[in-house]
């Protein structure tokens, strides 16, 4: 077939009769050649549909319990070309429905979806609330939530993906490499829907957010950049106006789904059909079958329908939809939310899906879990005694994060202060692959690091300084480096996710240009600047040996190495001035060596001793 | 060769010209065909030994660095038979030096020495502390420790092995099943010697604890009784009044001593030696190596030396020395000390060598992590990552006992109290072999349970319930069943080891009869007594399944299951009545069944919902 032959066959007349069929396009060259395809419209069950188009095929067509949905399954051959086909619908004594779908080309190859990794450092956005690019898309007359109120915390307050793209250089100044934004899909909620968890359609970035143009820009942006865009998806659940809650398409589409259509009018009051959030029952193995059932088929929230991943169709549309926004935005990495929540099978199906598409690409699981046997059992090459295979390349590690506060909100003492995060580390021993797992001094859904270290700047220093030295994949929540905080009311969750000063056009403090910040602010920002700049290029950090020491008179120090680049952390918890004897660290082989600090520039020749001044955290590296 | 050249070839004449050689006799039969003896003896390394015995023969002689030892290799072949030789030492123009030596029959057959598990309740004795069955033996003039005084904590006590063959009854009739009593081997120290664990001589037991004969009745009277005895063993250090001190026969017979040597005169001053107790370096893929040699070289304090062994010698006659104590007193299983101390590729050549000669032998190592990674590396079967094959049958588990601690003394909430022994259990899908840990409320080295639980009988019975139910090895400290507290100085440990009533004469409280105790005591007594009689005929508790339920309201409840036995934990935290709806356990096929309940023999019907009146454990069974 000759292009020309192509050009003809994509001149079809452009049709959309039908209400909805999704994925809404797909790509031609995929390894898996299968495709699902959800119609829904009136009474679609009693049509059948017919494709015209070399390469592809109608494997099979399967009739949902409403009759409003089919569920088309797709062959798309190797050599089926890029371009456009009608689907039609046929029904005797009626004239036909036609869909044009479109299959494009892929635009760059699989291999060159290369997620995030430890050479990385992450940015965290709650979008509604960094940058305000757009006001005119504050508001949509045809959305559910009508309130956009700055003064609200719950409310909307207006950020969106254009505030984004307008404060790129300001992230990339930083140094971050890759921004996760908490989703930025349809949450078409009456309230509580600026945090983005209740998605209500998996196919459309939230007019409040922009449009998928915008979403496509920032990511283009940020390619140009070198930066890696990160989408968080939900699989677990949807937000309970998701349009299909009027009319779902299987008896089983969601969990619990009888209760919910019982209950629907009354709906908030069942409070039965919520999970026990008991999380260590996807490995327990005393753990009750009434345990495990409550907690993997449980609502998270009473507004957030449980998705039934158990029905094939279910489990099909997900890794579908995760694929789609891969090809449509390019993007360099996914978060999963409520990663134990599912059915942990699918769960590897899902991300193994994914992997088996993109092999360099990265995803990372929010297991929310303070103990290592935990969270090491999620991560891809585990080796789990049950045989559970798990395809996530990234945990999160959130005993570590809890560790970190610990360690520097201790008195020092035999079993407390630093020893926590010397032991804490010492851990990874049992991970399959540490340096992929994501740290974090905080994240959108817990106290600010600020505030958990109880207002203090040296130690929230010292806690990034270990963040960004370990070996992980370092993220940090957008205005951590302007020290906000939620002293106001600990771990309130509207507050956490504060707005940004400067994202909005009459904010009298703005931190992208500096006006208006407060010096220890200015501070912070030039202290993470510095840092993460450094990290950008530094091979120790991202793959270095790791090297530790154990704590000893408040002192705890960690070196990474790459070949002829040494970095070392110090971490000093003593007030007073001390000196540290560096005959104990003979072993690195830096005797007579000369080092930077890469905060001051000042120079250090490595030899006898260092005085530490004061409590921190002190960087020096053989490159500056 | 009949038996009468046998008897011909032991009618030698008996001497014993040599000052010491260590082990004191052997054995034939072993699958190990070597053995090594220590010869201590003055200027020794000048001489030549030889032997003329049937089947053994000398492969080696080694001099060490001191003229007063040598170290003889011997293989003993599969044929020898059991007898006396004399092992000749020639010196050219001097008399022969003749040593008599003894290879036994074994006693039992390899398979029969028959370790502790799951079946069994070990009862904890500090010997010292629980009786004394013969004030003859209170003090000697030829030991250095002279006090004793039973008003310091510190001081000996008097408390004996006869002590412990007196009140067997007592301990059977508890219901325990073996007993591990700390080191009964001579501890000549000047001070501080009544804990045992300096040991001086391992060939000897303590005067002050009887004989070696006495050891040995007190095994076979337990035998009698179907009881287990387990040996306290110290292979990481000696105490310093160790008779090889004085002339140590290798440059690196104990690790630093060069530096003991140096400063002999005022050792107790030089504290550079001691070890950083970092016990993760065992693990830590990052750590120093300054870090791991510190860990393992350092002694555990000044008072006793860190013996080396990665010098093959000491190596050797630790493994022998375990071997001769399993042999000559029948050992029921070994509870090894400080078991991360030692170099840990040595420890688990010690272990095997036992497991290899007791295929069904017991060995409980102590590592007071509270970590599951941690003690789950040490178990035998463990899957770790860096290959660590470990022979360790038994590790403590320390974690789980912290947890159930706080799980009683927590507030109930949604990730405090109660669900900390559940989420903790879970941990056990790590474990190689959960069921061989061994749990315990409390042991020497820490408060008494009663004392962590501040002083609530309640939650103690709580805490003993659920250490016996659990798929573990249960250990109980001498004095749980009488409410033993170290209140008046909690962690104490003088105060921990206090003296159990009526084990002396003059005692005006007496808890083997009951005498003067309160009717808590008594209360605490007997249901201990109960609980660990059901326990011991229980297959469910021995070997059954495990099902455990989330805890809700204050309530968790674990079932133990076993073909027709199913066993019931409830744990109440609730001090007002509540109904507990059975309709939740429905998986566990109890419905319309009988129970009974092991403490009050009150029967139950399994239907609907249970009342719980107050705080508390309920044990119910289908079996009584």
């Amino acid at each position: 077939m000759t292009e020309n032959e192509v050009d003809k066959n994509s001149s079809i007349i452009e049709k959309h009769d039908i209400n909805r069929i999704e994925p809404i396009n797909w790509w031609v060259g995929f390894k898996d050649a299968s495709l699902q395809l959800l119609v829904h419209h009136p009474n679609i069950s009693k049509w059948n549909p017919e494709i015209s188009y070399h390469g592809v095929s109608i494997e099979k067509v399967h009739q949902a319990d409403s009759p409003n949905y089919l569920f088309i399954d797709l062959n798309i051959s190797e050599t089926t070309k890029a371009g456009k086909f009608n689907i039609v619908f046929k029904k005797e004594n009626e004239d036909d429905l036609i869909h044009t779908y479109e299959l494009k080309s892929r635009e760059k190859s699989a291999e060159d979806y290369v997620g995030f990794n430890s050479s990385d450092a992450i940015y965290l956005i709650t979008p509604d609330r960094f940058a305000n690019g757009n006001p005119a898309n504050d508001n949509s007359e045809n959305l559910n939530e009508k309130t956009i109120d700055r003064t609200d915390d719950y409310a909307r307050h207006g950020g969106d993906i254009q505030g984004m793209i307008n404060h790129l250089n300001y992230i990339d100044d930083l140094g971050f490499t890759a921004i996760w934004s908490c989703p930025l899909l349809t949450n078409d909620m009456f309230q509580g829907s600026y945090h983005g968890y209740a998605i209500t359609d998996y196919y459309q970035v939230d007019p409040r957010y922009g449009t998928l143009e915008d979403y496509k820009t920032l990511s283009s942006k940020m390619s140009e950049k070198g930066m890696k865009l990160i989408m968080d998806q939900v699989a677990n659940h949807c937000g309970l106006e998701h349009w299909w809650m009027k009319d779902l398409p299987f008896k089983d589409w969601i969990n619990y789904q009888e209760n919910y259509e019982k209950n629907r009018e009354d709906w908030s009051s069942d409070k039965s059909i919520t999970t026990n959030h008991r999380r260590t029952v996807n490995q327990d193995v005393y753990a009750s079958k009434i345990d495990k059932k409550n907690m993997n088929v449980g609502w998270f929230v009473s507004a957030m329908p449980d998705l039934n991943q158990r029905n094939p169709f279910m489990a099909k549309y997900t890794i579908q939809n995760s694929i789609w926004w891969i090809e449509t935005v390019n993007l360099g990495g996914i978060r999963q939310d409520t990663y134990p929540y599912p059915d942990k099978h699918f769960m590897s199906k899902w991300a193994g899906a994914i992997m088996h598409e993109y092999p360099n690409f990265s995803i990372v699981g929010e297991e929310w879990s303070l103990n290592p046997l935990i969270v090491g059992y999620w991560q891809d090459g585990a080796n789990n005694g049950d045989g559970y295979k798990s395809n996530l390349k990234s945990p999160m590690d959130f005993p570590m994060q809890r560790l970190i506060v610990d360690a520097l909100n201790e008195e020092e003492s035999w079993d407390t202060g630093l020893v926590k995060i010397y032991e804490g580390l010492a851990n990874d021993f049992h991970y399959a692959k540490p340096k992929d797992f994501m740290i974090f001094p905080d994240n959108h859904d817990m106290s600010r690091i600020f505030t958990q270290l109880n207002g203090d700047v040296t130690s929230t220093k010292m806690a990034l300084s270990y963040v960004l030295t370990l070996p992980r994949i370092p993220q940090i929540y957008y205005g951590t480096e302007i020290l906000m905080h939620d002293f106001d009311n600990p771990g309130d969750h509207g507050l956490i996710r504060s707005d940004f000063p400067g994202g909005w056009a009459d904010d009298t403090v703005n931190a992208f240009t500096g006006e208006g910040l407060t010096e220890e602010q200015k501070d912070m920002q030039l202290f993470l600047k510095k840092v993460l700049n450094y990290r950008k290029n530094s091979k120790a950090i991202h793959d270095g040996k790791t090297i530790h020491f154990a704590p000893e008179d408040g002192v705890y120090v960690l070196f990474r190495v790459f070949e002829d680049e040494t970095v070392v952390l110090i971490l000093n918890k003593n007030e007073e001035p001390i000196q540290l004897d560096l005959n104990r660290f003979e072993e690195m082989g830096l005797t007579e060596k000369t080092l930077f600090n890469i905060i001051t520039d000042a120079k250090v020749v490595w030899k006898d001793s260092l005085v530490l001044n004061e409590k921190g955290s002190t960087i020096l590296s053989t490159k500056l």
